[in-house]
């Protein structure tokens, strides 16, 4: 069961007259913003309907919320679905889009939308010339000329929780740090580790090994992490190889660009740590991100949709999943399923303005009988 | 895995004082209309909400046409089931429900409908003066007083295909059957079984044990049925146990309000064979049945709805399914689970008009968590 991205088959980057490097347009007929349960679904649809389409999220990976939040957490109201873990929700959806071997883009956040001409002038064929073409540009630069896109973001972009002390956005990146990519870079360095879940325990216990030495704070005794991580965490205290300060983050100390050292607020009193490197692993918080400026009409940061096709006030826009708003709208991951069904199928015609979209059974779909199988 | 009815905990028929028998009202939040997939998931989510729920379906078990048509049929676009047989997604769907055991209502069809009074002068209570109930009525004389009624009936109630002949109307049920609901009557007799699926091979093969004889009747030589149950027939036939003749029936012949015998129409002839007894078994057809005057807002047989509570035109009428027409409806199954998730939704104030619904995740519900499990 795949669970991680169908690499590109597009080329990522082409050489220009200009000598620049810049990457090729990539065009598709859909694109999906956010490949959270509702985003694969919507994959599966397009597929199903004959459409090319590609995902972009700004996570990592696929899943969104149920595999960043809270993987292990039981959902009993999928459909036909008796009970199953919100990771192995995500599971069953990369299976069943997966015969469609659609390119999933990871770590991309659409920024940018324009509507463009339906083609190039030398491509141009008579009967498109109202075809209406939309161009998605990411923060890394990458661009889709599609017929339509689907916002599938559910409560937004996630993003790191940030540091809220004066100091902390000049260190960002360089000595305070929201995820940890090169464990190499905090070898020998004294490093406090701040928060109380899987991720703050789980990296201060392995940067142990490494570091001159770890120091974990979190404003409690109690943590949101796995009894047997906590465990492991306070035997290494225990045994002297890391320490653990209950206390907020007071004040970030700095010497010209480097960090110095943390003062850490205990109940009663302020403890001054040296420190050479700051990881912050609060969680994720959701922003609305780029989208929200993208002129669709919204309601209380949401997506304003019509209910026969889920289309928003733009054309060619379509938005499925909790990012999506309507009067009785409910959060409930069934929903999306439905939402992006039918917005797909309203797509379609933009994608083949001169088909009609003809409703064949899954059952008799070729790839599907192929490469699913039923238990 | 329950594949039958949840037996109704209602007591089934009360004397009254005036020594007539006739079931008591059935009093509950909300009747639901079909027990197809779309219906199974309703009660689930009525289960969710805190709503009571009863079922009734026109036919014999739970299922609707995945059951009845194409159990064999695999389906692929259920979301999270990357594929399943017909019949595995309604015995899925039986297990997710089956923790809140609400009684299923077998070999019923809702017939009447009324507005009724909130509760009887005696209960009353303040406060409930607008509180709005509905009074169904089956064609078995069963009563439902419900705050809402969800219709999930699919292509409409199923009916078996008839003999269109003059001389049938007068003999059903008689001597001329579409259904075997007591083999004991076919003892001693002269059976002819028309039809060519699973139900006519399989009762053709079980009576010839005690009819006098059992005549078999198909248009054509291959069969809509299971090869074994074929190649038993046609040993059966070799051994002289039975008979079988392709054609059609071309007159029924009467002596009083008995049948004599059945004139087969083969290709190049007729055949006469005498008769006791015809069983005739097309498979079914659907039918709007009593729903259709109803005074509901329809389009082209099906119930038009609104998109934001998939209430009909009439207060407290829910459709969700293919029964349900709106704008861009799609006969998708995971079409009819979201309909049925928001007009519960809109449903539960009807039954609690005081209350506030408040979201919940299932995964914090204690009946699912006891009783489901996940994988």
């Amino acid at each position: 069961m795949p669970t991680h991205a169908t690499a590109s088959a597009t080329p990522d980057s082409c050489h220009h007259a200009d000598g620049s490097t810049r990457p090729p347009v990539i065009r598709t007929d859909i694109l999906i913003i956010g490949a959270g349960p509702v985003g694969l679904f919507a994959a599966f649809q397009a597929g199903v309907l004959g459409l090319k389409c590609e995902l972009i999220d700004v996570l990592d990976r696929a899943g969104g919320q149920c595999t960043e939040l809270y993987p292990e957490k039981p959902i009993y109201d999928i459909p036909a679905v008796p009970g199953c873990l919100a990771q192995d929700l995500v599971d069953r959806l990369l299976e069943q889009c997966a015969p469609f071997a659609f390119p999933m883009h990871f770590n991309e956040r659409a920024n940018g939308l324009a509507e463009v001409a339906a083609m190039p002038a030398a491509e141009h064929t008579p009967g498109h010339e109202h075809a209406h073409r939309l161009l998605v540009t990411t923060d890394t630069g990458k661009r889709f000329n599609v017929a339509a896109v689907l916002i599938c973001a559910g409560a937004g972009a996630f993003a790191p929780q940030r540091v809220a002390l004066p100091e902390a956005a000049a260190l960002e990146d360089r000595h305070l740090h929201y995820a940890v990519r090169d464990t190499a870079r905090f070898a020998g360095k004294r490093v406090v580790v701040a928060g109380g879940g899987d991720s703050a325990l789980d990296w201060a216990l392995a940067l142990r090994k490494t570091a001159a030495r770890v120091t974990l704070v979190h404003r409690r005794e109690g943590f949101r992490a796995a009894d047997g991580t906590v465990a492991e965490m306070r035997a290494a205290v225990a045994a002297g190889e890391m320490d653990f300060v209950v206390g907020m983050l007071g004040a970030l100390k700095t010497e010209g660009e480097t960090l110095a050292g943390v003062d850490i607020r205990t109940r009663d009193d302020t403890v001054s740590l040296p420190a050479d490197e700051l990881i912050a692993l609060y969680g994720l918080v959701s922003e609305p991100g780029p989208i929200a400026h993208w002129d669709l009409d919204m309601r209380a940061g949401r997506i304003l949709v019509d209910t026969s096709t889920y289309e928003s006030s733009r054309r060619g826009i379509f938005a499925a999943g909790d990012i999506a708003f309507y009067a009785n709208k409910q959060k409930l991951i069934l929903s999306g399923f439905h939402e992006a069904a039918l917005a797909l199928r309203r797509a379609y015609h933009y994608a083949f303005p001169e088909k009609a979209l003809v409703h064949v059974h899954t059952s008799n779909n070729a790839t599907l009988k192929e490469k699913l199988t039923h238990a």
